[in-house]
């Protein structure tokens, strides 16, 4: 089986892609909860619920989040009621934030309900939260104010500069059950192309994964998520210069160096390849755009040929 | 001015005939918190939202809960996601508890959250939570177990017996600002047609309210919830007798003849008025049951009169 490491839309889109490929058994996935933030009192866990929409072959693919066939009921009455409405919670969404609110308080690990809401929604991968344990990434803007990543992501449309990023509680965070398992016996790791230092970070960061990965960096691949030095969505070329590196596949093989042996690039990076390599991962070139579900598919393959990872379903058709 | 002690339904119907006869600003409500309950970790306050729902002229008269023209998005996907749904929480009605849960996890107080709410549902009255302190009603079933009162109430729909009721955390809980000085200031105490032991209880036990009623009993008129032995709506009936005492308007009388002067009792509890002043209140003989508003109006004016609250408004039209 293999591993794949995953924050939201993008990891999502590789995902889909591996899920023509392999047989849904042999893909776990382990997701950012970093992300994750009380919203009204509710736990929304943006990434969890991205991969697992997607999966599901629910989600609004057009919007980029959220659920396909929505309503906004509830955001309506509520902002008739002068309630915060900038966390957009449409009502079928609000239904997985309900359960999952309602079971966590129950003392239901977020591992055990992510796996019964992965069940009901038909989800046939294994999907685990990366730990069980509260972490929540903050973010120091550039004014010095420090704010909750939905706060600078959503409401603030990460449209403001970044001077600092830091992952609350991950010091103290354990790996959910199945991570370390999940690791052990992959024959590969793919990092997803995912944010690598909010949606990646994250995961890189809990205890004894980062290590883990060192160890086998062999068989662990990353896809950039950063092509011709743009991030296809979300602000991760941005971080990357306001933290002080560049927008580059350069800086992402420079990030992903020490844990992973390989990064696949974008064709129209190829040139970059020896700059990749110089950083310390061996650099393999494919078109890493999914506009689709074929080019998905033919990602997946491509990186999964890049990890030496053997499959036996018929290649492309 | 006076202050209504309120729990639910009846407590609503009585304001809203309170509030055809005196104007808004003469009256402050004071209403029981300890129904409240977390439902999928959202703060739920049950006959907070009843009595301002039924203000705002926004309550669903037929169904006799929550908020008309509701809609119900948000329970089917979740009804689709195996979550509990026993309790019924609307679209509408949600954006009320997420309102209201978000401003909590603020640190804002349950009486500034309720004020906000009610300005922005155009309630005119003043509406007081007995305490802003966490008060959780818990009832003894016959059986032993202890449940929550929605539990009892919603789940079970008080369909079953029980033995024994307490009010968690009600040592500890201070009076929400405001209602000690809405009774000293208050030219007559009116005690709502809720049930004396679960609705109004909670309020009587609050600290220094029973002591402060019990001084100024004088100006204090209950009205009966029970009617020819009957609670209108909901358990009370059932309750008192399985607690140890009887359904009837005489029982009502001993519940609070140590803080009410005058027990107001519907017509066809005329030949107990006796028994009622053999208990310790003044019996009041009036038409109890509220149809509508005119007649809710009428009970309002027979209550005001039996309490020697001087109004201005006209007379019955």
């Amino acid at each position: 089986m293999i591993v794949a490491l995953a924050g939201g839309v993008g990891a999502a889109r590789m995902l889909r892609g591996l899920a023509q490929v392999l047989p849904a058994e042999d893909i776990v996935t382990i997701v950012n909860t970093g992300d994750d933030e009380m919203i009204h009192g509710l736990h929304v866990s943006p990434d969890l619920d991205t991969v697992m929409y997607t999966l599901a072959g629910l989600a609004d693919d057009q919007r980029g989040w959220g659920l396909a066939g929505e309503t906004w009921n509830v955001m309506e009455y509520l902002e008739e009621l002068g309630g915060e409405t900038w966390f957009r919670l449409g009502d079928k969404d609000l239904a997985t934030h309900l359960y999952r609110t309602g079971r966590l308080s129950q003392g239901a690990p977020l591992s055990q309900v992510t796996a019964e809401l992965a069940a009901r929604l038909g989800v046939p991968a294994r999907l685990l939260p990366m730990t069980d344990d509260e972490v929540r990434t903050r973010v120091r803007l550039s004014s010095g104010e420090e704010v909750s990543f939905q706060h600078y992501f959503v409401r603030l449309s990460h449209d403001v500069a970044i001077s600092a990023v830091r992952f609350h509680g991950i010091d103290e965070a354990r790996p959910a059950p199945g991570v370390m398992e999940a690791l052990a016996h992959a024959g590969a790791v793919i990092i997803c192309p995912s944010n690598p230092v909010v949606s990646i970070g994250p995961i890189l960061a809990i205890e004894g994964v980062r290590a883990f990965l060192a160890d086998h960096r062999g068989r662990v691949v990353a896809v950039s998520p950063l092509i011709a030095g743009k991030a296809l969505k979300g602000p991760a070329d941005r971080m990357l210069v306001e933290l002080g590196g560049e927008a580059s596949v350069v800086e992402v093989a420079r990030t992903y160096a020490d844990v992973a042996g390989t990064l696949v690039i974008d064709e129209t990076d190829r040139e970059q390849a020896d700059l990749v390599e110089g950083a310390g991962c061996r650099a393999v070139v494919a078109r890493a755009v999914m506009h689709d579900l074929r080019s998905a598919e033919l990602l997946a393959r491509a990186v999964l040929d890049a990890a030496g990872y053997a499959y036996s379903t018929p290649g492309p058709r």
